[in-house]
């Protein structure tokens, strides 16, 4: 027996665009759309609605942007297309490109907040809202943010923005499950809205995680192709939608992407489990250190990355 | 606060064997032993002690046979060094050159069976504990063999048997963590003795379903370097030693193991998060069809692997 309310959300071309600086090109991203389409995923997350006036095109492909036309080239003529989703931060959007919801690209706009930002990711998911895009704030890095504030920016999310979701955030890839449980049992005494979880696999825990999360009634869940994501990757979309009962899930077209293109593209940049990513998930510290070192000549001196990230975690 | 009646066994150069056909040098597993041992390892488990009259010991490196004399040149002189475990298979032991405990290398035997051959498990441990050897039964397929022959199977390993723990295997890396919890519940309904885990990574839920055996109560651990075992492999040793809690345990040693000799090892031989290996986990399949589809040139044809599994498993 399925759970009908349960929404998969591909974010491989989001998460995944931070490991290649969002330089997939139209016709990957557009067989990318069609193959999770196919496998029934609810909605697909493109990338990040930058404005170009604060990061340089010829720097970053065209997923930091996500301009109306580079969406419309890979979706266009799709059928049962899922629907689109975008990432917006606070500070980096010009409100005057956005289009009302019923003349854009996309259908749901996704605004990531540290804890402490909260007030201003509120704002800006309202203003989306407001367009008649359908939003969703996900609240980062909550494995660190766990003081008093955490509880008041789950009240202040349920009574003051319009999301249709709030994402539990596992952006150190450092939770285990029994933190899932109290995580979600801690944002369910303020918030009635449908609750998401994203979670990153520092610790080969991103997939049991999601799970627990479904357990705890959680309903928006990320994954990503064969995990493709950030540092350690994500939860893998294959594993997830084997997972799940409702029909409408099939991991055909999934496994047909990563023999074709996500093999492929894992041998020229790196994601997934690899030592420094499990050594910070494992001390709860935040990635950068660990995708630093990894560019380095020091990427397979573990004991002395270890030796400093503990440091740092006393420091 | 930590469980001190937690014991960790480190079943690399075992499991890790099924991948090499059991072609680790002296040096190789000298250094294994060492770094575990200074990582606070509770048993070492070295190989199988099969007779070299079924296997060719030219087909086949010496930790599938264990000799006394190939254990002793790689344990000889280190200093608190951690108990060695070997495994015995029903039907491949020559019991005759087994000698008693107290002028043998090693210190614990497991036999592995299946449910249905437990009588002929039991039997061939207790053999060895009445030499003075540690005995351990591990139960495989797990996830396969769910029936009534079960509970019988737990009830005779608690009432017929001698061993310290009996483990209960995820041969298939097919349990998820509620199946952690029923089994784990199941076994105690007939069991007193320890328990253990021994998991397999297929759905990258070796760690969590670790993690969810401790929950409940389940004190015998295997983990492996870097999760070198067959097919998908084990749970890593380095995030096991991280998770648990006991200030004798320390990842260095084992993240130095990993830099210096599993990364170059696994360049040569794969293991981990494979996708055939996925699909038969979450199928609930026995691994060797997808080792078997690794080693020729349709190894990355996932989708027609995929269409031939779900055949097999409706046969």
């Amino acid at each position: 027996m399925y759970r009908e309310s349960i929404k998969v959300l591909d974010c491989t071309i989001r998460d995944g665009g931070l490991v290649n600086r969002h330089k997939f090109d139209h016709e990957f991203v557009r067989r990318s759309y069609e193959g999770s389409s196919k496998a029934g995923v609810d909605y697909f997350e493109i990338g990040y609605i930058n404005s170009s006036n604060l990061f340089s095109p010829s720097e970053f492909g065209p997923w930091k942007f996500c301009s109306q036309e580079d969406i419309r080239r890979v979706t266009d003529g799709v059928e049962n297309g899922a629907k689109i989703s975008v990432m917006a931060d606070v500070g980096r959007v010009e409100m005057d490109h956005v289009p009302p919801a019923d003349k854009s690209a996309y259908d749901m706009v996704r605004v990531a907040s540290y804890v402490k930002g909260v007030d201003k990711a509120i704002a800006l998911a309202n203003q989306f809202h407001d367009m008649g895009y359908e939003t969703c704030i996900n609240l980062m890095a909550l494995s660190r943010d766990q003081g008093p504030e955490l509880d008041e920016a789950f009240d202040q999310v349920e009574r003051e923005s319009k999301a249709i979701a709030v994402y539990l955030v596992d952006s150190f890839g450092s939770l285990y499950q029994e933190d899932i449980d109290n995580l979600v049992k801690r944002a369910r005494k303020y918030i009635k809205k449908e609750l998401g979880f994203h979670g990153h696999n520092n610790q080969q825990l991103a997939f049991s995680n999601t799970i627990q999360a479904i357990i705890q009634g959680v309903n928006y869940l990320d994954a990503s192709v064969y995990g493709m994501g950030r540092a350690a990757g994500n939860c893998t979309l294959e594993l997830l939608l084997g997972f799940l009962k409702n029909p409408k899930f099939d991991i055909r077209p999934v496994l047909d992407l990563i023999a074709a293109d996500y093999i492929p593209l894992r041998a020229k940049h790196e994601w997934g489990y690899i030592i420094p990513h499990m050594i910070v998930g494992q001390l709860n510290l935040h990635p950068q250190e660990a995708i630093d070192v990894r560019k380095g000549d020091q990427a397979e001196n573990y004991r002395a990355f270890y030796e400093k990230m503990v440091s740092a975690g006393l420091d």
